[in-house]
């Protein structure tokens, strides 16, 4: 497997991709900052763009998703894109023009192939939970046969799939810099805020630390 | 304009739609809440997800690109589907099954315009920078004619859409709340952080309120 991801006709969409947009280490760290992802298909010719959350394991996303849901079918016989964004910051400058946003984006491409074997299912399941929550599988009731049977589960090879970045300050033009206006950063992130624990738990019950575990960004 | 929204093949992808994903009320809260969108279409058969920033007018969307990307004219001759999603909280139950995410997606399908008269794309220009930033349009140095003919703005009728929102608590099987497993909801936000002043900036420009204004969420 190659550090560096083939260019191709739907990779370049972007102008101007940066440097590093297309290696896999970029883009990998873009995954496994963010699990929301929007899914691209096309339902009866219609593009459709399904929000979800994906993980990575290795040269694959998942996603799973309900086996009854309509989307889904489709997006098993047909090409999709996967994009992954996080949105970092606004970028005030001294012209409309050079005002911006911060970013990371990931595009993937492919077929998506569904994890049939019942026990293959199961194991990416658990890593689903263990990718947001280590330690949590083995705490919580068993998933019973009907609860695997209903959901999906779909992976994608990251094999065709770009990057692009925005970072750092504002660019603006050299003249402008002269002019009284402010200019600079505002970073956003996504934070947690303090869990709300079911007001049903029982009493002996403790936070565990796997609930405050993933760190998006 | 009628408050509700039709209910069409494309708008009733996702099971059990709840109460209030049709009306505009509804859908237009989730859009201002949030302005980075992700835009489907399809370019050379394949499905290809674009994040962008998308702002509301009325009962339209709008965003805004370079005139050379070439997104952009594959955008324009065809439908879309434009999502916007907020990742509002991780919800964790006493089984894998019930484990969830809180989220508010709004998803509008239709085929863009480009806003081509000169006066009125500024005009749309201005109002970007008005939404995110008020009042500050009339402090930047005024865009130039070249400017605007290198951006093309694009609107879409919010004619065609839907919601869906996941709020609130754990569902649990009625059996599982008698196990001794923490369950609970971890909201998360999207959040500003201090703003990082240009460092080009000059001595007496101070930050002006409209670099915080915009809220997300």
């Amino acid at each position: 497997m190659s550090d560096i991801l083939p260019i191709t006709d739907r990779t370049r969409l972007r102008r101007a991709p940066q440097r590093g947009a297309f290696d896999r280490e970029t883009l990998y760290a873009i995954l496994d900052a963010m699990p929301l992802c929007h899914i691209g298909y096309t339902l009866n010719g219609s593009p459709i763009v399904m929000p979800t959350l994906q993980w990575r394991e290795g040269d694959h996303v998942y996603w799973h998703a309900s086996s009854a849901a309509r989307g889904l079918r489709a997006a098993l016989t047909q090409e999709v894109c996967v994009t992954v964004s996080l949105f970092d910051g606004l970028v005030l400058a001294r012209s409309a023009m050079h005002h911006s946003a911060n970013f990371r984006a990931a595009m993937i491409f492919g077929r998506p192939q569904e994890v049939t074997d019942p026990d293959q299912k199961v194991e990416k399941l658990k890593n689903l939970i263990e990718h947001f929550y280590p330690g949590r599988w083995d705490q919580l009731r068993p998933m019973t046969e009907q609860e695997a049977k209903a959901t999906s589960v779909l992976s994608l090879p990251i094999e065709e799939a770009s990057a692009k970045i925005r970072t750092g300050g504002v660019q603006d033009d050299e003249d402008d810099y002269s002019l009284p206006i402010w200019a600079g950063v505002i970073p956003l992130s996504l934070q947690m805020q303090p869990a709300i624990p079911d007001p049903r738990n029982l009493p002996d019950v403790e936070m565990p630390d796997h609930a405050t575990y993933f760190k998006f960004g």
